[in-house]
């Protein structure tokens, strides 16, 4: 097996968590790590070049392929400097939060001619996997409605929420793409109401914490998201696909198997806490996806238009609570 | 305990179904059924009179309580019938179709001193009464959410639909009544979108079979009321209410609690297929509640407000689809 | 249909409950009512006799069956005395403690030409049913193990035990009935080991507490019954039959369909508490289908056999007990 | 942290998991490999050396820790010749079918000054754990009893069957130390019932494939082994214990926590298959422990006592089930 030599802009949690997935993967040699401000102390180990410097992953012609885990504004800078340098890019999402910007950075992917894939972990985890196998073998029919319950288990400090683009953009934008990965279909209207029942902070901020959106999906079937910043029992991931020949479910993953029966009550263990560790699987399984394609020259299966799609939907869903009405989701347009 | 002598307007499906129930009840006589296309011949038993003239109740002075079990269209007149012949009434859902109707109809109520409870039975049954008891006894802390799916297990024909006032109104107000009942908040205003998936001629009759409905409450909390006239696997009758200490969730019934497995899978029960087997405890506890509320002289738990409160969710919800865009909920008025 | 006159001998908490189930019923009519030491104040109604002499039902020509829910000394007795006066009976369990009492008893019964139906009342419940139904279908195959769990809520009086034939004789004979019923064979041989864990009066009084009973079946395969006097959380009645296509499993019933998730942990409902409450449909339906066969000259599904099994199965693990070795357990010799 | 050099002794299906586990850890080098049968070809990489002779681990001064994954008959030698060479040992159970060897062995050990830990890698599941915690912890008071399914998908082929030393020893070695680990008891006292139902080689072998073991503990509880050798829906591992309190219980794990709802029922997923799979997370913490200890200088917390009263009881089982009486377990004796 053909080994892929890799770099990685941006070592904070997800630079991080992604660099030492990639140490344990066979096929995968991880050359240099560039970040400004990262501790390197610990990690990434002696035969990893580390520096402040994106050239020193970007210059390297060494390097096939660069992970983008650094901040979300240079995020479309990276790629397109990555693409110009003929790398295959792996970014986390979002491309950015102008569509124009996103449609540009595409295009300098597409004439690059190397491969994007856009970090959309969630379709990667078994359980959602199994989801959409079911959907998409008939064994649930026609699509109908799609529900995702989608939930963090800590808000976030007031000053994140307000540099995150709004819960739409920030939170939501993963259970938009859930939605378009589980019914295969685009979102072509959202309405979405939104509270803050949790943290003042985050109202003062211009945010919501709390969020109901309803969505038409181009086969005609309807979706709703719902989301909290705060659910105080534990990370709350769950979907449902409703057809005409039945139901398709998703529940929370636990840390042990387990049952308590006493005088108190009947009880079982409080889902996984942590986004890291509840979706650890399906991190490995993008990456491991990512270099499948890259070595065998396939198209990744989470790709620009799905970054694109996803962000045009999250700003029709911030301006439908602005504006309390419904809002047409802008098409992805002649895609480059 | 003193008897009370009752008397049941309209002998279909529902009337009937209350009959046997009161048969089976002590303190509870049920001395005259009236209804001009009831076929009698093996119910309701030697004792009772039996009739086409809805007299054979109303003026009768014996009967101290009657049960309206007839057609949506005859319930206001019926109440207000019974209720100036001084009866008790209870009243299956809707009161009428029209707030001013309805109005009306409980204004003569108040005058006569009578007792009215409008027929939203599931509030009786035992898990959704545990779940309201979970949020009555502050477990869950402030309600942030409520989620109620609502799927019956087959379609009604399309004549019937369009006869219904439609699906908000002949369905989803028993969802309206949950939220309500649920989060002890009023719904303030509510956006519907309503697809046909299941029957075109659903349809072609004006109505749509599919339905995700959004609302923001008067406690500053947001629901949602998924609805489908068909769920092929069984009637499928859920509730969550999520709140800032977290969640209280109501799971189908099953016939067995029984587990099979085998090399094809590890299966459960379908939900139990028919309404009347599903909330069967719960048709008897609203008429002990009612009967209850007779013999002690109390309010009825489910009011008049709560019988015109659905209808008018249910009108803004229809308009809602039809306009595409949210609509405020009609407030209750004075009430009489 | 029909209507049977029937009797009720022995008013204690069983036989007011089969009267009160009996009063509800279409096509049986209870006329009389005898006991000693009942209190009939508030029951069974104007139009049932009640008394102290047996003769009150035994003697009555009208009364065409009988139900024995007197204490266990007296029913072979009354078995006898009702079969020679050429009623049906219906008896609570066990006929006797001893196999040859017991097997005159069945003697008498069949020379009078009367049904004879046992009150294993758990045959009749809905889930023990569906896995009754899955081992008879062939969903799971050849029978390989059976397991049942079957835990008290609450340890009785040291006093009653004393007088209750043991353990094996009072709580284990339901599950090697129902070890017989769910596997189709016979029981061949047992060994048990017993503790006294919970309530060192039970030990003085001769007894166990705690139990592990395991068996021989006829067709091969093997099962264990394990018993506690006492299990805190509620009553516990849980089986599996596991064979060469699968498992059934049957489950705990709850009052409520309902899950809480809270920053302690994930929980739901405790076990109904008491059996009257958690068999309520079983004792329903076992009278139903004892009236059933009396209609319609069937043979009931528990009969005498049945009767006679579970008892010396569960002298056979008394035994094996005292003794510490597997016992065989006597066979039905030629059955009347 | 200090790096443990490491080798190992057999390179077969576990040994190579634990190699390939050991090559992904901090703070453990793998220095070489000896098994005369291995294919050493896409394994364990270019750092390690690798060869036939079992030298090339124990002569190795600079390796500390040597891992025994070989046949059975040659556990207790190498144990031997390790621990002389003053290295740690971690070995595969059983240790030895003989206790008097297994003996003999653990002297030398003791002798020696090196650690030993055993492989019973199921203590160290989390599902199981978070059991034993509950235990511990005193969540469910008193223990009175124990209850293990232990099922296995297939059964193995009859030849292995014929040299594994029986079921008790093969397979039933690793529930006996669950019930050891969970309740922190001894066993006292085994009966064993067995029953060849899936494979008639297996009783040709003289050998059984379905049996049921009941036991004595040292603290007056009871418990109960039940084993298959074949379950066609999957790998069923599941235990309880049960209390003064209350009980605990795990479950299998499955793939993916979904649920499908059709007419056909509701279904969820199988339990995964495959040992390997299932106890993937106890084979890496075990090992992780193993280290630990080394390095910290601390008693593994799985030691040659456990090996050798797994041992004992899995004999003292055997016996019974040949004689078809309880058999009392051998004491541990004077422990090395």
């Amino acid at each position: 097996m053909k080994t892929i030599t890799t770099g990685i802009l941006g070592a904070g949690r997800i630079g991080r968590l992604h660099g030492d997935n990639i140490l344990r993967m066979n096929g995968v040699a991880l050359k240099a790590v560039a970040d400004p401000y990262a501790d390197f102390e610990s990690w990434p180990g002696a035969a990893v070049a580390t520096g402040e410097d994106p050239d020193l992953v970007l210059s390297d012609d060494a390097i096939e392929a660069v992970l983008i885990c650094s901040p979300t504004p240079t995020h479309a800078d990276f790629i397109e400097r990555a693409a110009v340098a003929g790398k295959h890019v792996f970014c986390e999402k979002p491309i950015d939060l102008d569509p124009d910007r996103i449609r540009r950075t595409l295009a300098t992917v597409k004439e690059a001619g190397v491969k994007l894939q856009v970090g959309f972990n969630r379709r990667f985890d078994p359980t959602f996997a199994r989801v959409k196998k079911a959907v998409a073998d008939g064994e649930i029919g026609d699509i109908h409605l799609v529900k995702i319950t989608s939930r963090d288990p800590e808000a976030p400090p007031a000053d994140y929420v307000a540099s995150s683009g709004g819960i739409f953009l920030d939170m939501t934008i993963h259970d938009f793409d859930m939605v378009r990965f589980l019914s295969g279909a685009e979102i072509v209207e959202v309405h979405a109401y939104g509270a803050v029942l949790i943290d003042p902070e985050i109202g003062n901020a211009g945010d919501v914490d709390t969020a109901m959106t309803t969505m038409r999906l181009s086969n005609g079937a309807l979706a709703v998201i719902e989301n909290s910043r705060q659910a105080v029992y534990g990370y709350d991931q769950r979907v449902e696909v409703f057809g005409s020949k039945g139901s398709a479910e998703a529940f929370n993953e636990v840390p042990a198997q387990v049952r308590l029966s006493t005088s108190e009550g009947i009880s079982t263990e409080n889902p996984l806490y942590f986004f890291l560790e509840r979706y650890q699987a399906s991190f490995i399984s993008e990456l491991e996806t990512f270099f499948a394609c890259v070595r065998d020259d396939k198209a990744p299966p989470v790709d620009g238009r799905d970054g694109l799609m996803s962000v045009v939907a999250g700003l029709a869903a911030t301006r439908s609570r602005a504006v309390n009405r419904p809002v047409v989701v802008e098409s992805p347009g002649e895609m480059p």
